[in-house]
């Protein structure tokens, strides 16, 4: 069995780099960002989909399938890959992230109790123990602890698993940042301890927390590092802006041994991946891609802001592809005209055809983010994107 | 150019048989079932998908597409093989089902004045020159005749085309019956002439109209034969149940000459497939399969029906593929299970693999059918499937 990970390339002018990821479902070339798959499929496409454009992870939520349909159902079937059908790299999350961002607008009202007041409250409690909160689904009342969530995704068997935190956002006040913070920790030992008692060989991904403030990011990148978990990831707040975002990002990255891949949890635009990948990030995942496809919000390398809205009156007779530099199934064969009209119609193909597009295009240009750095040639990749 | 349509075999036992109708975009064998993709999509499969399955012939709609996006802009787009990229054979049907029939209860509401009371009505006038009607999608007053429906299909383009036709149904009297089916034999001469003013060299269906009546019947029959159109449909009211249904089309076809394909409009359920062919029917278009499929209604060869209901409790650990004795992508890698799952949870993925199973299916039992007169075995294949 290699190394879980192991780096082929170094960016001399950045921290960018190339690395593989070795799972028992094959190797995942990094920088990556993983596809989302939700509930158990990445909306519309099929696995030969997602093989077909080169997708290397498929990264599903432990909240929602242990809602539905359950771990126990999933594993009774053969864990996630067999269920799903997608036997490549897979990872999990917490769903910590979920529990507290479901069912309400942000993750500030729940933590600052805000939801409280109203009916529909979703998180009942937070404790040492873990957290109470209703289904979104049917309401019923279920419980998540550190344990629990290591558990579920035991069962559901994804290769990269990760731990369950608190995701503190970026207008609650440091001193309860602090104190989640620090209850995320004892929260990582717990998920620890869980993982070794069940023999598992998923590799654990520990979260660090800390918010906008550098000295409790670095308390917890210190904390995180040390627990030993193969894996990490840069998780809660990150800032109001962009410009926030990188900074904490760099402050982490600045201090982060560089031995382990580092996760950027629900990141992911053109731009976020450039800049995460030059300060040192491998992995990241995000549903803008597969979300905006179905919005008819769609990549195209020569628009402003790389992207066109195909549902703008401009395509109704527009026979160039969405992308004419995308070499995927859905640009060699089909017109912006007639994606238009099927968005237009409310044809589920346009959905379809827009969902495979986006991830093709992201994949790609992921892949040829990876070349740049292997060939010296990141720094012009950077500049052919970001101008 | 060889002939419109070849037989290549008929059963010694029935008036079954075995033919290709030879079109500009290929050969089509029949028996066939055309795949329908009302909108210009087979709702979620793309034409590769319908290629791979095996599909011979996509049937689109007249009435639809000429609302949305209009037969000009799908002209200037290179017609409907380019605009959709279906490159093989093709059938529209007219438009005049779906004027009459499109947004309210019942054909009959609409023939007999009822919905005329009402706020939405849809028709206007139906006069010897045409049909005024609201469009379904804006309210838009429109109007079709004869000749703009030759006109618009053809600048669709399709292969194969319908005469303009009104729809007679089974619980209007005699004489209303009667003066439709005679101002739809003035409707086809028009058809006709203004297919020869366009110089098209699409095939022409007439429709045999007259409702329940056997002697109605034979005088659009000899009407429509001695019309000369290379095809032939049987359209109107067929009976109030399958009974009523198969005396019209067995009265139909001792009647009608052998030499011409016969297309039977908007029937195909598997017993009435089978019950077609055996009189001598060609071809069939019928909604069911991928109507089914959007609701998790799906064939299986050895379940009650030929089917079953997917949403199922029943399903939800069922390891089984949908059908196992299929041999379709989806039960070959797929579970009940994951299907059940997938629909339980709304799922994009659910509507896909069930459509895409579904229409497998049946062209497969469509091919296995025609293999069956080929071989002389159309006997035991009815009794295989009707027992």
């Amino acid at each position: 069995m290699p190394d879980f990970f192991s780096i082929q390339k170094k960016d001399s002018h950045s921290r960018a780099r190339a690395g593989t990821i070795h799972t028992a479902h094959g190797d995942l070339q990094t920088p990556c960002l993983m596809t989302v798959g939700t509930k158990a499929t990445v909306k519309t496409l099929t696995p030969f989909d997602l093989k077909k454009i080169g997708v290397g992870c498929v990264l599903a939520n432990t909240y929602h399938l242990h809602l539905s349909p359950g771990e126990d159902l999933i594993a009774k079937l053969g864990g996630l890959h067999a269920f799903m059908q997608w036997d490549g790299p897979m990872f999990t999350d917490s769903g910590g992230f979920q529990v507290f961002s479901m069912g309400h607008g942000t993750v500030a009202d729940e933590i600052k109790g805000r939801e409280r007041r109203h009916a529909k409250k979703r998180v009942l409690d937070i404790t040492e123990e873990g957290v109470r909160f209703h289904s979104y689904l049917n309401g019923d009342e279920r419980f998540l602890s550190p344990e629990s969530s290591i558990q579920i995704q035991h069962k559901l068997g994804a290769d990269m698993i990760a731990a369950f935190d608190e995701c503190t956002p970026s207008h609650v006040d440091k001193h309860y940042t602090r104190q989640s913070m620090e209850r995320t920790h004892r929260w990582l030992d717990r998920c620890i301890a869980e993982h070794r008692t069940l023999k598992s060989d998923q590799a654990l991904f520990g979260i660090i927390q800390g918010g906008v403030y550098p000295d409790l990011r670095d308390i917890s990148l210190d904390f995180v590092q040390r627990s030993g978990t193969p894996g990490i990831c840069i998780g809660g707040s990150l800032g109001k802006n962009k410009t926030e975002m990188f900074d904490v990002i760099s402050h982490a990255m600045d201090r982060l041994s560089s031995e382990k891949p580092v996760h950027l949890l629900g990141i992911g635009d053109l731009d976020d991946l450039i800049l995460g990948v030059e300060q040192g990030i491998d992995t990241f995942d995000c549903v803008t891609p597969t979300r905006n496809a179905r919005h008819g919000l769609l990549f195209c390398s020569n628009s402003p802001d790389h992207r066109l809205r195909i549902t703008n009156a401009e395509f109704r007779e527009d026979t160039a592809p969405i992308d004419p530099d995308c070499d995927c199934e859905v640009c060699q064969n089909f017109t912006r005209a007639y994606v238009h009209y099927l968005f237009r119609a409310g044809e589920y193909l346009a959905i379809r055809l827009a969902t495979h597009h986006n991830v093709h295009f992201i994949q790609r240009f992921v892949r040829q983010m990876r070349e740049s750095i292997v060939e010296e040639k990141f720094q012009m990749f950077k500049e052919q994107w970001l101008g």
